[in-house]
């Protein structure tokens, strides 16, 4: 047993990762392949069992080294029938489709299927910033906002599996309008999409000196990447936008940590890559909102797995304690 | 085993309740003593043992018939040591007394303890609103704001034991300073107490024909139930103050429920006897900030149980499922 291995598998819709792990959550091979989302979406579960079952080979392992294989996709699951449905970057519409059974059938080693936000939670704390803690709240920062919250030491679904969403937090009830139907969602301001519409927003009402100003007169595209560079060289209107970005996420963020007490909050996603320019800014923002016990045993904390957090977590998923 | 018994005890600052239940929850025998908080309170767990045995005795019952005794106090509990200390309504200071130890001495029955808003929680889920779901919300509107969260089917603690404080969750950053030292705390809206302060500093601002103006101006007391008695009968300022607290608890409520996804948000307490007319509109509230999966899974109810939710979730600590 102690010498068993698990697999993980990260389902995106551009790239499917992989990787080959031991109990304690090292990565021992990892490879990808591309996401063919062509035909439904019908060719994506068997490219994912011809992919494993050819590295099997290729390292001379058999399914009875494996202890299971966790899958973390987007969409929504069901976790009774083990299937999957509306994850649209997928081209999985209404009709179910059922990773777990097909995959179990095409490699011989049992799967476990979770939401990807919810493995990338998982992930970070197993092995990354969450420190194995049994309360972690994990937020990523990418064209959307998600994220998943463990608490007690277990992933949390809620009643409707939509727990953890952290990205339809309303943080300005007469904000910006969210693609979920209702305004002032976090989403909406602090994804990376969102930053850049708050730059624009802001820049129509904005009358002084800014090269963020110049760029977006100018006409060109720009990023959150390019917002949060301009505000580290003290650019005017980038710093409005990034204390705004980042006064809403610290109060977003208190709230749950207000609600949850967790031992971590932990921001990942591409955004995060602006470091500890942005958590040092949304630590204040989160402390001003926090009650004392909150400021004394909450941490937030950066994400420090990258690219490898959702295999990691998807392996988590069928390690034994 | 299948008829011992549970024994469930409610310790508040005025009255300890205590109660004799089934393992189904059923309350066979209840009864409650004054809560005796002189010499630094430590005649309280002495009392408990006495009333226990005494109770015992009169109901020709002995130690073996229980499965053990449930406690639910305020203050802040060591559940590795099974010690709460800072509980200031008790007169219980920083020296830790040990109701775990003392009570299973004298009483010769396993007891376990929780916090006093959680154990309120658990009886509502037990037996009360939460239809023993997995996923439940409690919020008590009280002379504070208390709460409990049950995720997974387990109350949630946190890092440092704060998890659930839901009255000190942020509502609006530039309101009125609370106990906890930052401002626009829920608690200072929505318990007993902010209402009437609401009401206060609406009145201060407000012109027009309002019975509850009248008598905030004639120098009367004034309760959060007159507050919600006048609303109902359409007194104008007092619809102001109701519509501003429901708002308050919805937007709260709601980012809640955005993040956890319960089946259930429960709310009790002495503000809750305004019944339908409070749930409405804070569902109102909170429906206008809530994305679409929780608004179809997460349901609004008042609490079921009354004063006897502390017994009864009290004595749910040590069921066996």
């Amino acid at each position: 047993m102690t010498d068993k291995k698990l697999i993980g598998v990260d389902l995106g819709g551009t790239t499917i990762k992989f990787a080959i792990l031991t109990l304690k959550g090292e990565i021992q091979q990892k490879w990808s392949i591309e996401t063919n989302i062509l035909s439904d979406g019908q060719l994506i579960i068997p490219d994912i069992i011809d992919s494993i079952n050819h590295h099997l080979d290729m390292y001379e392992m058999n399914s009875d080294q494996f202890v299971g294989i966790g899958l973390g996709s987007p969409g929504s699951i069901n976790f009774e029938q083990g299937t999957i449905k509306g994850a649209y970057n997928l081209n999985w519409q209404d009709t179910p489709v059922h990773p777990v059974r097909d995959i179990e059938k095409g490699t011989g080693i049992p799967v476990t299927i979770e939401n990807d936000a919810n493995v990338a939670a998982l992930g970070e704390r197993w092995m990354g910033a969450g420190n194995n803690a049994d309360d972690v709240v994990f937020v990523t920062l990418g064209t959307g906002v998600g994220g998943g919250i463990i608490a007690n030491g277990n992933i949390l679904h809620g009643a409707g599996g939509a727990a953890g969403e952290i990205g339809h937090v309303t943080v300005d009830p007469q904000g910006f309008m969210c693609t979920c139907g209702k305004r002032g969602c976090l989403e909406t301001i602090a994804s990376a999409t969102g930053i850049v519409r708050v730059a624009r927003d802001r820049a129509s009402e904005y009358a002084g000196t800014s090269q963020l100003k110049a760029m977006l007169d100018d006409g060109q595209d720009i990023s959150a990447k390019d917002v949060f560079d301009l505000a580290k060289e003290n650019d005017d209107l980038a710093l409005i936008v990034v204390n705004y970005v980042c006064e809403s996420l610290g109060f977003a963020l208190a709230n749950i940590a207000n609600s949850l007490n967790p031992k971590y909050v932990i921001i990942g996603g591409g955004v995060s890559a602006a470091g500890k320019f942005l958590v040092d800014k949304v630590d204040a923002a989160m402390r001003k909102n926090e009650f004392a016990t909150i400021k004394s045993s909450t941490e937030l904390k950066l994400a420090s797995l990258g690219n490898e957090a959702g295999v990691i977590g998807a392996a988590s998923l069928i390690k034994v304690d």
